[in-house]
């Protein structure tokens, strides 16, 4: 039986926000339904190449040269300008149906939220801020401070040291297996949130949480 | 001036072996054309989440968990002998064919020959057998002794430790910008091979060499 979990922390892209309108300007502009998702794979790659090689630069500067390379992998050459154009529909993404809900019921619940970014703060918080939840999260943090991507061990330990929480009653929610496999390597139990297209990767940890959506993870987590 | 290399160090699978077959089989397995870029890139990605999260498994079991959950999330399932099957393909793959001469011209202008692999050991030497390369090198590495996949600075350290010579006397040649990202931050030459479909990283260092194959590339280093 785990400890009862007092700390909740958000991924954002995908878990918490709807990357549709950044998914769909993508495969538009490049011209094939798989460009996007071949694209985010890249991105989240070169982070963890970056991380591994002892460098750091920006999620948004990472995202911006894998989507011209990927374009260019699919013999296309994006301006700077029509990468800009995509890239800023990242800014105001919609969170998924649930959401909001979910969200105030834990809060309302008694849970401390907190999310977790690879993306810059200012990037964070503008996104949650634009998609009307900011105000349902205790903190935002972003992995700019520690200068690792996740799922590097110091992302979690950094978020659990500001909180002054012990890492078993911490809980990790996401839609991306390769987050909470580092969340759970780093002690802390997990949630996955089984978003359109995601399943789970064979070689992780036991999830505690397994859901839907966040109203089905709330009615798991409240009694 | 960069300094006139002694010892060319190659990957192995897209940038001697074509892939084709493995790639042939997946997509069609899976029913998409983007399926086995998408799996491929979901193993490089899994390879780093292991290695950044301290923990490692073989290349070919993340290759195996990867295929698993890459078909799931196109909501297919496929059987472990299934993928047994597809993965099998690795083990025979045809170099590309301009790579016997490159490496044979190479080897005649009096460079040491080496291969460092992703993949485990056996797999490596396995298939440079059966693409009749395997005599052309003077020695085969596997990441497997290091515990850390490339590009982790380690994995070109291993290798230069073992060939007792300094990292600006050494070349990593590779269709894939990642790893030589880490090659260079390791301090070694870069050689990159555009192969079909692979473009340059925009935030890499720049490469010492840039060539359309081996022979090319033979071309350039060999005056």
């Amino acid at each position: 039986m785990p400890t009862s979990p007092q700390l909740l922390i958000f991924d954002v892209n995908e878990t918490l926000l709807d990357t549709k309108a950044v998914t769909t300007a993508i495969n538009k502009e490049i011209g094939n339904d798989e460009a996007a998702d071949k694209w985010f794979q890249s991105l989240l790659h070169y982070s963890l190449v970056e991380t591994v090689t002892g460098d750091f630069a920006d999620f948004s500067k990472i995202a911006d040269a894998c989507l011209e390379m990927t374009a260019n992998n699919y013999g296309k050459d994006l301006t700077p300008k029509t990468r800009e154009t995509i890239l800023s529909e990242f800014k105001k993404l919609s969170p998924h149906t649930d959401v909001s809900e979910g969200l105030q019921r834990l809060k309302n619940a008694g849970f401390i939220l907190v999310a977790l970014s690879n993306g810059t703060l200012e990037a964070v918080n503008e996104q949650l801020k634009s998609a009307g939840i900011s105000q349902l999260f205790d903190r935002i943090f972003s992995i700019q401070s520690v200068g690792k991507f996740k799922p590097h061990p110091s992302t979690y330990a950094y978020v659990l040291d500001k909180m002054e929480i012990s890492s078993d009653k911490a809980v990790m929610i996401a839609a991306h297996p390769w987050d909470l496999v580092g969340a759970a390597r780093a002690g802390l139990q997990t949630a996955f949130i089984k978003r359109s297209g995601k399943s789970n990767y064979p070689l992780s940890p036991q999830n505690e949480f397994v859901a839907e959506d966040l109203i089905q993870f709330s009615d798991q987590l409240i009694h």
